[in-house]
């Protein structure tokens, strides 16, 4: 007799949010642990549980509820999970995956361990210690462990920048001539099967550190489109184990291209795949949970992303200028999170763009990103 | 300050599953009431209240927690919905439109009003009265009240069926020489704004009177087209109010077109949408709840749409068979409703096919056909 499976996800936030939207395609139960009993993802599951995904006692009473537990963020207690592995429950990603990526001196160790190309790092412990690695600079500071969405990263230009650096256990990365920032997801299956999705090309707000917006296909040639697909696909094998790798990628102006980091999970980089790729990122993933075949990674159309931010200044209840606008545009597909309170910099929904080519979702993004802001008014 | 709209669904069935699923893109808080508390969009709202949507108090009580109410369902209280728009509750469909559309005498004696083309009828009040109208013969027998996915709906094609017609208040349709089936979706919005999709073509089941497949676009001519769209557009405006109507029609071989029945609601003739237009009917039937502007109901390509019903002699706890295959067919969209028990007949999921022009849809839905069941097994 067929028994619904009961899905576990770690955190509630609107990658849960848009999980669960495409969970609803599957005879599911599913589970979300969070400790804000109104994230987005609170009111589409079928048990919410409120507790501390970072939390030992929590994360462990949690996944014995249920018979297969996934993540949507990183930060997560990866002892209870490593426990209830042992117990037979099924972890994806591997907790041993989250081990190395939730520590970035951990994440730089093994890609170098790979031989997968990341910039050249050294290891810092504290303020002190970045004092005697001037001979890095320009470079970038990363701590080891807490960082998320630009926070936990800052840019050193020069001696001057120092005291801007982290006092604590960080790695400081040589800076890499940018030319292009592109991420590449790879889908892992629990039969070993993989499949790729198309290079995305990253546009950064250089302030907030934050996605500004995204566009696929990448213009980059496709020699190096194929060199990045094989880095991306390394990372994957070499993680060894099923699940959702988005690889973060940095073209550099000399064409080498440099592991930046991995997301073992849906990721921001992989929203625009629910309207222009047959299969979405957050379909594959239930596909690997639920052990289905993995779907088409193929595009649709080309397509860009626009993260709609919390505006500077603007910190309350939320207001989406413009949303009516945004609505009557052609190929524009808007996703709210349902967030009560904006914050300067925090995300509160996106848009995805759908055209004939790059350039005009390029031009239309732009559009897109003057006609709405995301605001509170008194 | 802005306020989040709550919203509450009448019904907690697949349909309500779908608007709920593509409501998750909007800032809003969701309430549902049915019976049934596992019923498929029981855990995709905020706010499951159990509840009988034919009873007055239930309804009544149930709109006073939301400001805005529709339906997934025609068969609920209208009288109770008619209390709530008095008291100011916005109710969409308009509870007038329900009124007309619940009663199949009502409906066919409405759109004799409004000069839209419908099949001659004449009203019975019981199996004596019938006996009375063999002339009409053959013709389709369709009890006023109660009738639901072909339950309620009796072919007599001569004097020898009668004792299978309603002892109940009926319509008594004359027989049309169908050459086909096709299905219109009007979007009027609360400015009165209005979209049609493009119509679609039915194959019914003969034995089971459920949807066998469907296809968009239809072949039949276009000037056809433009005569049926210019009578579900005509349908729209005289119920007069905002909303979603999913006119059915026929055509006859002699090229006439008769208004089968309407749909004052999302339909199941609208779930190719979901994939295969740039709006959906949910995203629609958000946007004219919401007030806000209607999207583009155009076609992003052929599709085909196969519903997954309960197989015959299996009745219990469902299993898929198949499904992992149809997983791994190209431009292939599987929804499962999550409802757990199985019946001969039961909408158990839907499959959307996606393909460059009609027939090729064909030729795929019915491989999908072939592919999955939907059975039980002990």
């Amino acid at each position: 007799m067929y028994k619904m499976k009961k899905i576990g996800i770690l955190g509630g936030g609107q990658l849960g949010r848009m999980l669960l939207q495409e969970g609803a395609n599957y005879p599911l139960e599913t589970f979300v642990m969070e400790n804000d009993p109104n994230c987005p993802a609170a009111h589409l599951c079928h048990h919410f549980v409120q507790g501390d995904i970072r939390n030992y006692d929590d994360v462990f009473a949690f996944g014995q509820m249920v018979d297969i537990i996934t993540i949507e963020i990183e930060s997560v207690n990866v002892d209870a999970l490593e426990a209830l592995k042992t117990l037979g429950k099924t972890v994806i990603p591997n907790p041993s995956v989250l081990r190395i990526i939730n520590n970035k001196i951990n994440q730089k160790a093994f890609y170098a361990e790979h031989a997968i190309p990341s910039p050249a790092f050294t290891v810092t412990n504290n303020l002190a210690d970045l004092q005697q690695q001037i001979s890095w600079l320009p470079a970038v500071h990363k701590i080891a462990q807490g960082g998320y969405d630009g926070r936990g990263v800052q840019l050193l230009k020069s001696s001057a920048d120092i005291t801007k650096g982290f006092d604590a256990p960080s790695v400081l990365e040589k800076m890499v001539d940018i030319k292009m920032e592109i991420a590449i997801t790879v889908a892992v299956g629990i039969d070993g099967s993989r499949a790729l999705y198309p290079a995305v090309e990253m546009i950064f707000d250089p302030y907030l550190n934050l996605l500004d917006y995204q566009v696929c296909p990448s213009q980059l040639d496709q020699k190096l489109i194929w060199k990045a697909e094989a880095i991306a696909l390394q990372v994957a094998k070499s993680f060894n184990g099923p699940g959702l790798y988005a690889v973060e990628m940095l073209v550099d102006i000399h064409q080498n291209i440099w592991v930046n980091e991995t997301a073992p999970r849906v990721h921001n980089s992989g929203h625009h795949t629910i309207e222009a790729h047959k299969t979405s990122q957050y379909d594959m993933l239930w596909r690997i949970l639920l052990g289905y075949p993995l779907g088409s990674t193929e595009a649709l159309s080309a397509s860009a992303l626009v993260n709609l931010i919390g505006a500077e200044g603007h910190s309350g209840p939320v207001e989406y200028d413009g949303i009516e606008k945004l609505l009557k545009m052609d190929n524009v597909y808007v996703h709210l999170y349902g967030k009560e309170i904006t914050k300067p910099g925090r995300k509160m929904g996106h848009v995805t763009i759908l055209g004939s080519d790059r350039l005009s979702c390029i031009i239309k993004s732009r559009l897109v990103k003057e006609t709405a802001s995301v605001v509170s008014k008194p």
